[in-house]
């Protein structure tokens, strides 16, 4: 974890619940405008000031998420706000890597169309570029699913299968499913989330191009660190929410 | 058809005429907007009174259909609305299946880009992403044209042969032209039109990297179960109309 | 030329000079939206009672064209109109097929990039959409550039060279270059134009699945006489023409 | 260096400060608005009087950099402007470049996807396509990156070593990261850099066809002296233009 720990200083967390909420819509908008989740795909934060709860939006398309869908959802995924509005099933996802990873504090889960065929060949996907250097520490893959699910995680015990294959992990692929991404913070997380898509995309192109050469452990390492500052962090963010605000008249 | 009869209780199906044209109108814009159409395609769904006819725009593209472009067609391709509008040819497609398939109540025939080259390469498309779950039990390939009808589908023969070609299941290749979808009814046909066609690009992209481990028949046949429901669907739906509407200022 | 001839009752061609200008116009805007050109790239249509001439945009980049910009041209590529507007250079290769082919009233020329894979690896584009029928008789390359021209095609010489491997194809390739295509009218010059561009790109994903089915001759036959009906050439023209105007404010 | 020299009657080069400002603003928002940029990327010209400095936008993404951001840097990277705004840090590639390439005036740095696949294959990007024709001499790869300094330039030391990997060359890819792109003005910078984007992405897909046949040494040569002629050039810079402006309502 010492990746994580490097860039603890950097001011990423939200301050109070109102700053969570609005993270979290300002998350799913972004990830929605950049392509890298449709009418599924979830985003969740973990609430500022209780380790045990998480915020996230109601069972909802992530491009119209307001302030006023996000529910606190504790680690079994009992929803605490008092509401009748419903969560997303899979929010057990959320609960188990949470309980798992002390560290993070911002989940993706989604189905980027790029991921896809990685999760179905078991060809790794390892940084090719850059910019998706914080995977260096490798993306394992899950396809454990139970027979009677398909091929969701709608159980608390799926939801641990699926933290304990994630292991220390910042993202996990799951068969022909999707992704998930792991974050110290939201923009973090929001980085991770493009950036594995990216990656995606171009290693595929790099493949038919002939063998590739990846970033190596110490690249990705170095780059990290870069990465996740709060100078570049902090104009992708800028860049991405400015982006979703132009393409949203609501938002 | 057991995933069928599984969601009977589903309230896809339009109440009313009214309710039936707005369906198709919804459905042409959507896969118009989604980039499943272009100028060409069409959309049918059974009347909601007589079994014995269908709804379906007049030959028109389908960004610009209204609810005065829907003509009432019977299942010989007999338009019965008093009208002089112009149906579409190949509406013998629709009559056709609507024969052959009681429950089936909606259709959909285009040329999506993605779908081509697996019809004129003789690879299957296979459920490879869980939301194309509903094509686990096979999609057939058509590839009998007569030999003076420029592979159109223009006579009632020629409807009965597609017709015999998709059987039982839930689409159809055809060979350089494109495809056939059906649905329960209209939202179950808009969401297959559209992940058959992200399917299969996925699928070619997959290919690339290795052999890929496609949906087993059991998951496709539990993912089909849940994406069918109205949570799922419902929201899928939702999404696509609004992007759809902030798209089309007419519509 | 039997498929020219048999459209030969479509009224696709303009019944003035002002008609046959607006055709230009749209030409350029239509080709423009759909990506077919961008800054570079050119269309002429005959002029409608001087057989000798030709009408064309000065030089100017097509999604910006207007009337007043158009030019009449003779088939020694002399412009007539009394301007000082600047012509396109490669105006030559309009005067030699207009020249070598009296039934050709419309031509294109531009820079597809789908298009140049197949111009530089010797892999003929054919037919595997039906869309794209109308090149059933064949594409031919050119790739024999004078070496002191830098691969344009500026002097008459250049011009009649071109023709001439362009034959009595519907579409020629040009090596490293892009394409012309020639049609009949505007309508089925610009069908043309965006289909061999949609044609090369599923083409080249097909061949990454295995070994195309192309059209037979007699698929393609077919498929063109009732492509440039006035039925379906008309739909799709009007659906560029209203996306062009849509997308270009000052349309 | 022939070919630059060929052009220097060219007006591309401000005749003053403000309108040095102006082009590297036309630059970063073309560049982003063609999708060459994200938030990432950095463009430099040349002062107009003093050869020793250049200008550039202070630490900004590209696509809402204003004549207000740009600062003045020295050829060792310090900033003259007086100002807090902070520079990018990989300033010191431009610097090294213009002190080692006195021809040079204008100079690009970012990472389009396109490039990425070959910067880590070891195949080298050639001109395929007629308008990437001025990379006709070839485009060499740094892959030298300092073990500590996580793929960036940051120090005086890097940055000479980059600039003696691209040596008289007009691009250089750096591996896993992107490119840097040269030219005699910003005009010529912007063509190359979208020239160089879009020459990828078709020699990739040429490359899956078969053997592609590249340009010539003297096509390429020729076309170069063409493409960066005043009406060729020009044509090109007004389309981008009124696009990025047309995209970018405070632009």
């Amino acid at each position: 974890m010492a990746v994580m720990m490097s860039i603890e200083s950097y001011e990423g967390r939200p301050a109070n619940v109102e700053e969570a909420k609005e993270q979290v819509v300002f998350a799913n908008r972004i990830l929605s405008n950049e392509g890298v989740m449709d009418a599924f795909g979830h985003v969740s934060v973990r609430h500022p000031f209780d380790p045990n709860r998480f915020l996230q939006s109601r069972a909802l398309a992530p491009d119209v998420v307001t302030k006023e869908d996000i529910l606190e959802i504790d680690l079994d995924g009992t929803v605490i706000t008092q509401t009748n509005l419903k969560p997303y099933g899979e929010r057990v996802i959320h609960s188990a890597i949470f309980k798992a990873r002390p560290e993070v504090n911002a989940i993706f889960h989604g189905h980027p169309h790029a991921v896809i065929p990685f999760s179905c060949t078991g060809v790794p996907i390892r940084p090719i570029a850059h910019f998706a250097a914080l995977f260096y520490e490798g993306i394992p893959l899950y396809d454990d699913y139970d027979e009677d699910t398909a091929m969701l995680i709608m159980s608390p015990e799926q939801g641990e299968k699926v933290a304990h294959a994630l292991g220390s992990a910042r993202a996990l692929l799951m068969r022909g499913h999707g992704c998930i991404v792991v974050g110290e913070h939201i923009p973090a997380l929001v980085w991770g989330s493009i950036r594995l898509r990216d990656n995606a995309s171009i290693q595929l192109q790099a493949i038919a191009l002939g063998e590739p050469k990846y970033l190596s452990y110490e690249e990705g390492r170095g780059e990290t660190r870069i990465q996740l500052s709060q100078a570049v962090l902090g104009r992708a963010w800028a860049y991405w929410l400015a982006r979703a605000k132009k393409a949203m008249p609501d938002f």
